[in-house]
């Protein structure tokens, strides 16, 4: 019989408050809060009024024995010691996106979690959850649609006045969040992108820092990507579009996909690849063409869906999969390992546009993104460098 | 009175063909047809049934004193030569787009034209006399939206099967037709984003070259360009997308404009420049935007437009415009300088898929585009190279 997992929440911010509510309420079956944890102390009423324990210091909840696993809703930065520090003591580590503000330190985590097979590592993209992306990365899967020719993403759907940016000291600094809309909002398209469309190999960029807001960070993203096999992908983002855009499109060898407001989706087939019907087409059916007289219907169909989804069912998702995979029954929907592409795509954006130059994914360069990371929160002069 | 301008028709393949009977039919008022020309004997019988003369060779057409102003519907890289054989012997020249192939060469007409203010030198952009991008182009050109912040266009709804380009031995070679869907399908939109949103600094691309064609040209561009003042914007397309998307985003300061199929206009208009709203919104509305309390309306108003365009009155509106330039009635709607402006973005998009690196607009490099064309022409080695 399934084992009840019992989580811990290390941050009871709005997020975390959020996944004890979906917990509490019985929307997760396999998990009950074994404990919560908060650097603020005021904030033990919480666990309280739960009956749980509450620990000011998140590493005596984890070797506490209360919880078999933990949930980090914490500023970024704090994610990836939080797992390692838990994974390191025998509890399961469910690390909020991004897995890592950069790469190297992403890459620690990941190293401790491949020596403790035996543990869940897990990165809360409830948008893997969301049917209609996980329906696209099946059908990109299936190989139905042939291989990826190109694709775009403009996603700057949220919207976030100076008040936001002001609302926490923390936030929008490159010593205390890393980053803007590259850490922030949009780590989940980060994400999806990659596990639809695959991961590519390089990247240029050009981002804007503070371009319509008061931050130090990006509130601006223009990103062109090249997969493998010369395959393109644009990705924009930005917090101060109104009103915004989400629409994404995935042109393929036989068929092609457009995504509107992550909620309507249009899929074209074509009966046979592309190049195929190129190279079969007679100059009479050329010049009909060129007329207006060829029925497409003939060699494309079209489909349209329509998708919703409700507030919380994604994220208590999230945790039923969690635990799903602690009692062995099911693999994680999205392994914390995956997270690292996310964070290497958004470090290498940022290097591109500080360079001026074509960036190298597949060949990564952890250390000159961590130093000018670094340079930047020296410059900054409110938190201390990392490493 | 109006003079009734005699238009030579240099070129009498499909297009020249079809502006011979706009003309004819009358739907050009201020202009006639004064003589023919193209260099196959063969096809004298149209001039024949029109009752005007026939002339195998432009440059005596240009010196028999039958026509008062050209057309070239002939090759790309002929565009420049003829231009500027008319206009040195006092005949007024309506260029086919584009000017020229690359900027070296249509510099050369610029500089004929300059010198020759008494005589009309146009560009045959007839997509400037569409009233969906004289609004737009009024609109941006008005300041009411603010700076422009991004934008992007994905057009790729002209799909060529293998048979279009084996059509013809000159078509999609480097020596012959000079590049692919950037000289032959997209100028129209290189010169209309420009005309918008204004000519961009510099330039980073991905180009495609024979990807899914059978040809040594490019079938697919993925292009992300700077303009001043930190404005970006991306543009793709392609010649093999089934079915093909057409539409462009233009984001500004105080509204956004998005154009579906170059027909259907959405413009959002903000009480305020965007910034503004920001800095005046309260922690409590900011609250009550993430709990989608805010109502939008009350900062944003929203207009939808359609647009609908009747074949051949857009080539007829450029003519009528040119003949009305001629007779100092109106300015040129696009006059020939313009241009350069499309052939200088679709340069500097090739140097930079070439280089791979970010490429100056502004201080662009003629001479290092050329070298690299006559490369290429060279390897081809079916054309002479060019100067």
């Amino acid at each position: 019989m399934s084992k009840i997992v019992r989580l811990g929440v290390i941050g009871l911010g709005v997020e975390g408050l959020s996944y004890i509510k979906f917990i509490s309420e019985g929307m997760v079956p396999n998990m009950v809060i074994g404990a919560l944890s908060d650097a603020v102390p005021d904030k033990q009423q919480t666990a309280d009024d739960l009956g749980v324990p509450f620990f000011s210091d998140y590493k005596e909840m984890i070797t506490s024995g209360t919880v078999d696993a933990v949930v980090t809703t914490v500023p970024h930065y704090l994610h990836p010691e939080m797992g390692i520090y838990a994974l390191e003591h025998g509890v399961h580590a469910l690390v909020e996106k991004p897995v890592g503000v950069y790469t190297k330190q992403a890459q620690r985590l990941l190293d401790v979690a491949a020596a403790r097979p035996e543990l869940q590592f897990g990165v809360f993209f409830n948008q893997r959850t969301n049917q209609l992306y996980k329906d696209l990365r099946d059908l990109m899967a299936s190989g139905e649609l042939g291989k990826l020719r190109h694709t775009s993403w403009i996603i700057t759907n949220w919207w976030r006045p100076q008040g936001y940016y002001d609302s926490s000291a923390w936030r929008a600094t490159w010593g205390g969040e890393g980053g803007g809309v590259l850490v922030n909002q949009a780590p989940h398209q980060l994400d999806l992108w990659q596990w639809i469309c695959g991961v590519p190999k390089s990247v240029f960029a050009k981002v804007q820092y503070g371009f319509r807001r008061n931050i130090a960070v990006e509130d601006e993203v223009n990103a062109l990507v090249s997969f493998a096999d010369g395959a393109t992908g644009t990705f924009i983002t930005a917090t101060h579009d109104l009103p915004g855009t989400d629409r994404l499109e995935i042109l393929c060898d036989q068929g092609k996909i457009v995504v509107e407001n992550s909620k309507d989706v249009t899929i074209w087939r074509l009966t046979k690849p592309e190049q195929q019907l190129s190279e079969e087409m007679s100059m009479e059916h050329v010049a009909k063409l060129f007329q207006g007289e060829l029925d497409a219907s003939t060699f494309m169909s079209v489909e349209t869906k329509s998708y919703s989804s409700v507030w919380g069912q994604q994220h208590s998702e999230v945790m039923r999969n969690f635990a799903a995979a602690i009692n062995g029954e099911e693999n994680l929907l999205a392994p914390g390992a995956d997270g690292i592409h996310g964070v290497r795509l958004a470090n290498a954006i940022h290097l591109s546009s500080w360079t001026n130059k074509e960036v190298s994914i597949e060949n990564f360069d952890d250390e000159a993104y961590l130093a000018g990371l670094n340079e930047r929160i020296r410059a900054e002069g409110k938190y201390a460098e990392r490493d």
